[in-house]
């Protein structure tokens, strides 16, 4: 949708904020009337994405309380716009902070400053700051629930991946408990000590690591997605992609599966308790952009934190001459940890919009 | 936009026809009056799609010959809606075919049929068809021209991989005049040699092939893309994702990238040529969402052709028991050297939808 | 939607073509799979807005034969776009001609010239003639019939008024039968004989007349529309400002209900056969933008046609200078009496939009 | 725009909140980088539109304080999306109200308890309040300082009839500065006085008025709007009735000119001071859908506002029974007087949005 701050067709996220400024919030539009919601359902998925939780992430402490300011009535969503605001505690003391001139490598500094001429809200990164994905969020944990109380969809995420360790064993089911038990949110226990140290000696080093989240939707009905433009794979990477440092999604086999021949990358079909499924899910549950019934899995690249405490050379964009710049405040060392709650939400909101839709969710619980 | 057959806010294709219907074509609504447009600007990078051009693909005949129906007067786009045709030749031989049931694993059959109830139009694949990106082409010709000509923008695409068989340097500028010098598409002539034999010998087995393209777009300007949910990743990754076989896309250092640390991925900046560039572009060309002005760089992975000639088993949604399936017929072993046409097209209408919005190309030419 | 060939937000209807390109034609996509349709159900509505019908339309003969060219498939819809083609048969003659600079009052020959710097096809109005409103029946038609099926909608529309004859009485029910029995389009049987001598004088004078079309539909389910922005009252007064010469959309009482009391113009609530119902219905259906199960009651003013046979005082915008023209050409003196159809397309296609989006129709039938 | 809560194509304004909610707002997304803005742009729009003012409005004391919480920066919009709140002072008495059950007659009440089940916020009209018309004014009062400083565009509204009372002369361009010199803002002081009366006698009998308002926009260039779907008066109706009480919208000659003959009716181009002009302005500035340079003119009818103090025959929509309603609280006898910046602001948001989509106005300024 056109100038940018929404997404969704039926259901429809609009965000607003910026890092720095009175608050960050979202809208969500096109939400079925009768869904029981409070803050509380929204604020747990937040705690989840908060930073500050944990050593292994940023030392500032936003506060991150959603208030509901419209929508919801005697604990029920009313079919009017659902409006959610955190209001950013500390906004006042950088009002006068001079512009920042020197570009940070890796963010948006220098296409924003040219695209806005300066005008952009510059400071923590503004409109661009991964900070604007808790708005993402508040949208999601409506949407999740209300995949969940009406078609039984449960949408996962987890860390499978930080800079070059990996979980050795592929994730299933029973894993989902274990997800939220350790900080890097890696289901697989001892992988995680190790994702653990590694995020700690970069931060030591001055340094930032990156990694890889996967995703796991179950019972997903049969047909949702649109041929051609709105394909499931479609619109759940044109979500995905909204979060800043993710530069690679890809669907089942993914870009392991081009390796692949034909004969050992297809799903067979067989019958299961009189239902109709596949042996294997190499699809990641998406054919010819619909669902097919098997859990919707994807595999999610995040780039390493652009904000590192080490030396870099830059360009001084007044000056247009070459000059150094750290870049100070305290920074993620990996934002992999806190993207699970952020993925779910997209992907729940992506998926809740295709049932909306396809008349899989009714608009009136 | 809603329901699947557009793509684009304030350049939008439309996309309508299937696969042996009578006819496939495309509606251009949105392109700038004054552009010079005939059939011949078109036809050309259709016939770099199209099938049963060589033996690596399938050997099919559709002639595939465009038809400007609206939109173009004296020579040049008057700022109506543009339609184009391709008049499917041989649809009546099959008019009369009974229903298959047998679902073809890795194809549409058992989501579309589930989705429209049986009243999809099946035949070869329907609506579903890969035959459909021809649609894409017809639009993608002239975003790719109206690029060209108003910014100089420049956006191709290639095979670097089939199966396991990879490019063993990375692309450069001048490898470009070799992209459609081999059947493969590939500009390392020797690899494309070795790929091509794999094709050959795949398609011999019965088998099919996957593999890898790559797009490099030079010349974009600085500032494309909405922040948010518009980022030039979120709107060319839909784009892309909407290609039948297509189940990964990354930006740049993509999937790698989140290996390395963030001092060895980010971006530089330096002064060259009184220009503000990034000595690297682990980033892809965009920063934020927002184009850099440096080469916006993709990875697609395409997974190999669903149609094998082996036979599989599988089940028919009819008797819902489980059965033993050959898919008969002329298919592509590998879609993947038809393919950068396709690329090519999507790249070419989201950046020149962006190009558009941010007032970079003006409504008249 | 963007660049405003298309209308509709689950059932989309994109229109393109010019009066003397090549063709017209239509894409509606989002029509419910398993519909039953063949050509016959849309010519029969795009014959009663054939000109050269009778004597009080023009004399020009357009064939007007609509082809369906994609998504209908053993004589049903398949859920896929529906494309249809009316092939303009005399274009060719005028392609040659000299573009027209003498500004033809009332047209938009002044503000597409400047607008398109002259690249917009001028020839017969282009892009901007009446004879588009044939794209909207196109799709109408197909909206009318799902409507009927579906929910039992009638939508009909009439003309109440030519110049300054009006009807007598107000229109009811049993009066549907007699629209189409006479050339005007006018229920009561002996006004339409006054209108149509009255098309004829002004005919003969070289004037034109304008007129009024009301519209009413019943049956409409409580619960249509949604509140703010997209109304019922929203919606349909966008689609039907669409057709060139209407200056006037209102709804129930309208502007005569602006001179009434609140005590005088409030419909009051009553039970009739154990449904609840309005006494009168001065809201037209449509309360707080939502239908409230009243029959939906519009009036519609179309001007006076614009091409007229007599000299006018204009300018020549090539040279700047003020000049006489007089157009020349077959042109209806009044348009009033092919327009029934193409309101009752725009809003058929409103309202099976709004019943799409609440659900009320499903997206398979 | 889909769940109905959006309008705007380029710069879309974003409404949310419910009559007595914790708040009313509205995101406005799009606006150019660059403008000079703070709340007191806003706030004098509002203030205009804000209840309690005098006698002939309602007495309620609603403070309407407007407070920016996003997308304004060191003074300026930034390019981010610039969202404004009102909180309601009062909203938490009501809390607890039992739900109305008898259906006000001319209300929302009987759709929209259908509509959502009885889930919507039903308190002071909830979601369909006019109260919420001052988001709308939010956005306008921001679109309207945007055509001004960049094109020069003035929009202006007043009101020119109450029932029957009607402004004895036309409108011009010297009465702009004595509209908001009266409470009806009325430009014509005598009959201004009479229709205060009338008011003031409507009140006393628990009776209300109509009214029609006209508005002006000056200074539009040519060439704005989008033939066939996004037609100027498409876009501008469709914005209009998003007011509450609005039935019926016309442009230039409206209903009148159904009844003139073409040679009356047509505008006749003229060159004055090296500029093409029409005579006269019938056609309300718009030809074909899109702007001729000419001042664009409408008449707007509004109903005559539906809560009376009078007993009203009406139905109980729990028990189905036929009972008697007598509406208490403040309401205004006649909403018109308040609607100018209502109607300022819609006109203001369709004119600047299409002035953004052709280019007319800049992305950053």
């Amino acid at each position: 949708m056109l100038p940018g701050s929404s997404i969704g067709q039926r259901l429809v996220l609009t965000s607003f904020g910026e890092s720095h400024g009175k608050s960050i919030g979202a809208v969500l539009d096109g939400c079925p009337a009768g869904l029981e919601l409070d803050e509380k359902d929204i604020q747990k998925m937040l705690d989840f994405r908060r930073p500050g939780q944990n050593l292994i992430s940023t030392q500032r402490k936003e506060g991150d309380v959603v208030e509901i300011i419209s929508g919801v009535f005697r604990g029920h969503t009313t079919g009017a716009p659902i409006t959610m605001v955190i209001w950013n505690s500390d906004q006042k003391s950088k009002d006068y902070e001079n512009l920042k001139t020197k570009l940070r490598p890796g963010h948006s500094d220098y296409p924003a400053m040219t695209k806005y001429n300066h005008y952009n809200d510059h400071r923590g990164g503004g409109r661009f700051s991964g900070r604007l994905t808790a708005t993402h969020v508040m949208g999601g944990a409506i949407a999740r629930k209300l995949l969940k109380v009406t078609l039984g969809v449960e949408t996962n995420s987890f860390t499978s991946q930080i800079g070059k360790i990996k979980m050795e064993k592929k994730f299933n089911s029973k894993m989902v408990n274990s997800i939220y038990k350790n900080e890097v949110r890696c289901p697989e226990i001892k992988t995680a000590k190790i994702m653990r140290e590694n995020i700690l000696n970069a931060r030591k080093k001055g340094d930032s690591l990156g990694g890889i989240i996967e995703s796991v939707t179950i019972n997903v009905p049969v047909g949702l997605g649109e041929p051609i433009f709105s394909s499931l794979e479609s619109d759940l990477s044109k979500a995905i992609f909204s979060i800043p440092s993710v530069k690679g999604v890809e669907f089942g086999s993914g870009f392991q599966g081009s390796e692949l021949f034909g004969s050992e990358n297809n799903d067979l079909y067989v019958v299961k308790r009189g239902k109709i499924v596949t042996e294997t899910n190499r699809s990641g549950g998406i054919l010819g952009g619909i669902s097919n019934g098997m859990p919707i899995t994807m595999r999610i690249a995040f780039k390493p934190a652009s904000s590192i405490a080490q030396k870099q050379k830059t360009v001084d964009i007044k000056t247009k001459k070459e000059t150094i710049l750290q870049v100070k405040g305290r920074h993620d060392p990996c934002v992999v940890p806190r993207a699970p709650p952020v993925v779910d939400s997209l992907v729940a909101l992506t998926i809740a919009d295709h049932a909306l839709l396809s008349g899989a969710i009714k608009p009136v619980l």
